[in-house]
Formats: C-alpha cells, structure tokens, sequence
C-alpha cells in the first residue's frame, strides 16, 4: 500500500523507507515555532527539563503577535521573556514589534518553510504551511520545549482524507470560501487527526494566498495538517521568498485515504459560518438578514496582500455604513506597505475604516476590536466559538474578504454582487 | 484694573462686564466633550440627574479614542453605552472608530472649537484648545453631566501667569522643548489653577501645531488653562478648518498677572522630563547614557502632522536600533492620511516602526505599548508618573517628535544632531 503525501514527509523525517496510519514516529524538525503567548510556556518547561540551550539556533522562529505592541503588563512581561530569551540564545529567527508580523503570514513570506519540511509550532494555525507541501502542525507549549532542546518531535502517522478540487471559482469566491464549505460538509471533527489532502486540477484555479488560507483551517476540521501539491505556482513562490532547497513529495497513486471528496470549485457560492462553530455554515444567501457592529478583515487566516485587495476593491468609492466598525489588519510589515504602495490603505480609511499594524489582536479576543454583549462581527478570521472575539453573548460571523467588505457597506451580511461588485 | 484674556472671555460667557480672579461664574459653553472612559460615568450621572436630554446636541462632542477598536470587553462595554447614548440624543459630533482620532488633535481638525469659545472636557488635557485663543478645561465626568444637560459651567475665575515668549527656537526645537522648558521652571504645581497666557513676538514663530502642544500640557503645570493669542496664523487655520465664526479676546494692557516669565526661545536646547514628573528635566546634553527599550510618537500632545514630518525626516534612510520597539501614532485619521499620501507611513515601516491607528492607547498605560519591570520609554506624550505606561517599575521619558525619534534610532535618549541631523 502506498503513501500519503504527508506519510512520504513523515517517514522521510523520520529516517524510514516506509510509515503506516498510527505508527509513531520521532522525526527530525525544521522549524520550531512559538509565539507571544505560548513560548513563554515552552520557555519555563526547558528550563524545568534543564536544558540551557536550543538545537539549532536557525531552525527556531519566535514571533511576537498575538498581544503587540504590548497590550497589557502581563503581555509586556511575556514578550519580554521571549526577547531575553531569543537574545541568550542567539535566535535567528526572533521577531519583535517592528519587524513582525502574523507568525503563519511572517513564516512563509521570510522564506522559513519551504516543501517537504517538518514544522511544529505551539499555535494551532501552524498548519497553514501545507500549502508549499510541508508537513506543519500545532503542538502544545511542552512539545515546542522538547522541539527547541531535541530537534525532534513525535507524531502517530495521520491517516488521511482526499479532497478533490476542480473547475474555478467564480468571481469573488476564495479560499476562505472553499474551506468553509469543506468545514460545512464534514464538520468541526470531520477530519480528526487526520491529513486533509488537496489535489486536482482545481489546485491551479487557487491563488498561493487561498492555498494558505485554506491549509490554515484544517485544524477547524480538527486535521492534524492540511496540504497541497507543489506545483509551478508552489515553486514559483518559494523562489521568490527562500534560498532553502525544497523536497517534492507527491502522495503514491496507491496511497489509501479514509474518504474521497470530489468538489467542483464553480458551484461555490459566497459561505460564511454562523456562530458558534466553524461548521455553521451557509451561503450568504441563504443567511437572512443579519445586522452587524462590526467588520475585522485580517488574521492569519486572511490578512495577506490579496485580501486587501479585494476588500478594497470592493470598498473602493464606497462606505463602510454607519455604526458599523470596520478594522482592516494587514497580517505583516511588508504586507502593510505593500498595500500602502498600492493605494489599498488610503482606500481603507477613506471609505471609513481603521487600519492596525499587524496583529492577532481581536480574533482570539486579545484587543483591537473586542465585541460588547449582544454585537456581531463580521470576521475574517478563523474561530467563531462563543466568546471567541470578547463578551460570551457577543456572535462571529466567518467570512471571505469579499463578504466582509460587503457586508460592512451594507450593515448586514452581503455579498458583493448586493452592492453592484 | 484690566481682565486677562481668559477673564475677558470667561466674563462674556458670563454675560458680565467684568470678572476678577477667584469670582464664581456661571458661564455658557460652546462644546463639552467626553471621551470612552469619561463619558459613560457622565452618562450614568446624567440618568442620576433624571436629565433625559442634552442641552444641544450640536454643542456635545463625544469621541471614542481611549481604548478602541475596543481594547477588552469593558471597554467595548463603555464604548456601547457612549454610541447608544448619541444615537437617542443624536449627538452631532460623535466619533466612533473610523471617523475617530485622539479628541484634542480631532475637534480643532474637525473645526468645533474656535477663539473666543468656552469648552469643557472630561479629558484633563482638554486645556489644548488653549492654542485656538478659546477658554477650555478639563472637567470630572459629575461636571460633564451638568453640561451636557445645562449647557452651562461653574468657574472660579482664574489668576494668571505670562509667559512671554521671545524669539526663534533653533532647528528640533519644537513646542514640547518649549512647554518642557517651562514646566521644568516652574513645577508641576507652579501654575495650579491659573491661567498660563502666552505673548510676545516670539508666538509667531510657533507653528500652530507647537501651540496645541504647549496649550496641550498647561495642566501638567496645574495650569486651569493655557492661552494664545488670536494671530494671523491661528485665524488662518480655524478658516480652513471651521465655519463658525470667532470672537478674539485681547488682555488687556492693565491686567494683572500673578508673575510673568520672559522665555528666549532661540536659547532652548532638546528637552527631557525624567521620571515620574513632567518637572524633572533636562536638557538631552545633560540627561547622560540613559538606554532604552521603547519609543512612542503620537498622543494628543504630539501626534499632529508636523509631528509626524519631524520624526520621519530623523528615521529616513536610518533604522530603529535593534531591541528597540518604535510605535508612531497618528492621532487622527486625517492625519494618518495625509502622512501616508507624504510617504511619512512608509519611512516608518522602513525604518521599522510600527504605525498604530489612531489611539490614546500607550500614553495612559491602556494598549498599543504597555512595559514591563525595567524597560524604558522615550515618549512624546504628557505624563510620566509611576506606572503611567505600565508597570510600577518601568519609566517613561518625556521629548518631543524629534528627541524620541533620534533615540529611536540610536537606542538612548539622544537629540537628532548625535545621529546627523
């Protein structure tokens, strides 16, 4: 029987010819991530386990931006561990305010993943990395410990579920609304612990930025990783973003998967998931009216260069209605100039928007847009659990870029096509 | 004996021919204002009062700038009450997030303050109209209420001191190094509850941007307000930023004022209040090697446009020193604006700051740049007492745009000429 894309990864990491669903395996790493909020954790466990140093001071990356610039003293006092501790250590990777940016953002566009490597990071999101081919997953604070001592990690080999994409999507359908289907159709635990696989000829009809979107929400499905082919698209971006060497896996023609989903990208109409779980979901038209306070477009999810674009198309000359708030937050600094350089930002503020410097900030409820009782948000972001976004009887709607600009010139949850886009 | 100028305004907003120093008043305001922390208090006070309904719901302004986007569920929870509030007594000028900015650079941009005028503030630095040749103050949020539902203030009619100001600054000398100066000379209580009227030639040679700051800061001497006179460069900017017309006040040449301060403008060098007052200062030659860990540009008191063009004419082509986190806040978002379209924005992010929208937020300790134990900031804001930006045992240092800009860069307090400026 053959192997699994994610399988041919993992044994390769793990110095064997063969992996079967369930072995388990100790594989070499090639990153180590952790953030403002978790390597604080990791730190303290190393020093428990009494280990001074990190494996390798280049394949560990510690990015502050869940709670910066610092939101509170507590977050103060949790970056400033992290600072002295990539400063002892001699991080290469360390990412403070100022040269930051959304860690699964940040990662890939520093060039610091690229195809067939091994990456654990203590931040559930750390899957998104499967869109350039790699094997990356979210750990707890102590396996980022052992990873930064040991260089290693184990894992049980996931079986795997195949999705099948072809045809293209329509105008204004993205990644976001591809992975939210999927979350629909198999639910928050539809993929428990397992590889979800893309391919198909539809891959190529998907931008690298709805590829990482996409990778980004299999923990949603409750995948142990999502990943993609490297195809030219894959290359071309990691070309222009890494000097690594990158290793090709392709999944055998044999490989077993659980279950096999065929989905045509044509047939998927704007999706947003109604609160309180991602697998809430319906099309925008079928959700009714639903009057919004608030808008966030941004996140690790949706915060790269072509969700600004596309929300700015669709706020350009336009509103953002009134008492509605509307936050945009381009995911990194280089991301935030970028849509500076293209007119994006002016566009944001002049339809009545605020832009923040990058940050996690209102999707996990951290700052930058918490929600009082009773209000809505329309979000880009990933998480939509009860009190996810502020106060427990507030309500996340998840959504594209697109719906979220929409829907923010509307007051409610809309569609472009409702506001003539 | 002759009136002061704010004694002339206050006794016109009495309907009186003539106040003396310490006479109780009853005056009309042109504008109370309240921000996200003040007014839901005032709001609450007003239910207390049984008062449904403001006097005028074109002389209330209501602005959200503390802690928002909503900093934490509290905070959202505030912000909720002040929008329901000025939606029932559709209140003018309320400004919520996208429309917002930091409400002392916000109603002058906005026009709602003009000479002559009577203003209070439920924001201590509410004396920044000062600037304008208007009367204004900070209030508690009890005396907000009342004027929000009377339209009318008590006032012991305050004494004054004159500070004549005399000739050029030098290049980076700005309206901080002025009111540092000053405040440096006569304490924090030196001018508790007087008024601190500014005259003399060398006012022409302050932009109005340098006399908002100095007004800004009147209360960090315990001034009751601070003034300046109406001259072309003050009419010229309320008739492009207002249509109200202006009413100018002029001491009279007999007034009496409790002492008067000759001030050589050309003779300031770069100033720093040490901590935890904004008396404790130096000159930068003599502040010595004090390192530090962080930077913030932006506040009421200094983040207005030339603020902006001063701090980024020191980082162009140069870097934030490693370690050191730099946060520039534009304080309104026609500011952000208009120091984007001048490539100010994107000098910052090259040079490794981070751009925030516009915010009280780090000045008083709120987000956007708390610190921990131990570090230090060099600051643009007005306050550097005990934990005022965080943690009991952190300091904040207070400069001006073009101080806190060149010790961003070489990771000490440092005035611009140290790195070639």
């Amino acid at each position: 029987m053959g192997m699994t894309m994610t399988q041919k990864i993992l044994a390769a990491a793990a110095g064997l010819s063969e992996v079967k669903a369930g072995q388990l395996i100790e594989a070499d790493l090639n990153l180590v991530l952790g953030n403002d909020i978790t390597s604080p954790v990791a730190i303290h466990e190393m020093e428990k386990l009494n280990k001074k140093e990190v494996f390798d001071k280049d394949k560990i990356a510690l990015v502050l931006d869940h709670f910066v610039p610092n939101k509170d003293i507590k977050s103060a006092e949790h970056c400033k561990c992290v600072r002295e501790f990539a400063c002892k250590n001699e991080v290469t990777n360390f990412f403070d305010v100022g040269e930051m940016g959304i860690e699964h953002a940040l990662l890939p566009e520093k060039g610091l993943v690229v195809a067939g490597d091994v990456v654990i990071g203590a931040d559930s999101h750390t899957c998104t990395y499967g869109a350039l081919g790699a094997f990356s997953t979210g750990v707890g604070s102590t396996d980022m410990a052992a990873g930064m001592a040991t260089g290693k990690a184990w894992f049980k080999v996931p079986s795997a579920i195949k999705f099948e994409l072809t045809g293209r999507p329509k105008k204004w359908i993205s990644g976001k609304d591809v992975i939210l289907h999927i979350i629909g159709m198999i639910g928050v635990d539809g993929a428990l612990y397992k590889s979800m696989e893309f391919t198909g000829d539809g891959v190529a009809n998907l931008s690298m930025d709805d590829r990482f979107t996409i990778a980004n929400m299999a923990i949603e499905a409750g995948g142990k990783n999502g990943i993609f082919p490297v195809d030219r698209a894959a290359e071309q971006y990691m070309k222009e973003h890494s000097a690594r060497p990158y290793q090709i896996y392709e999944a055998d023609p044999d490989a077993e998967y659980d279950e096999t989903f065929v989905i045509d990208l044509s047939e998927l109409e704007p999706t947003v998931a109604f609160p309180h779980l991602p697998e809430n979901t319906k099309t925008v038209a079928e959700a009714g009216e639903v009057k919004i306070d608030q808008v966030v477009i941004g996140s690790c999810t949706n915060g790269r260069i072509e969700d600004m674009r596309v929300a700015a198309e669709i706020l350009k000359g336009r509103k953002v209605k009134k008492g509605v708030r509307c936050i945009v937050i381009p995911a990194t600094q280089k991301i935030y100039l970028q849509a500076m350089e293209e007119g994006l930002l002016k566009t944001f503020i002049e339809a009545g928007a605020v832009v923040s410097t990058p940050t996690c900030g209102p999707c996990l409820g951290g700052y930058m847009g918490i929600l009082a009782a009773g209000e809505r948000c329309v979000s880009t972001t990933n998480r939509n659990f009860v009190g996810r976004m502020g106060h427990v009887d507030s309500e996340v709607y998840l959504a594209s870029p697109a719906v979220a600009a929409a829907s923010a010139v509307t007051g409610k949850i809309s569609e472009p096509s409702e506001i003539g886009c």
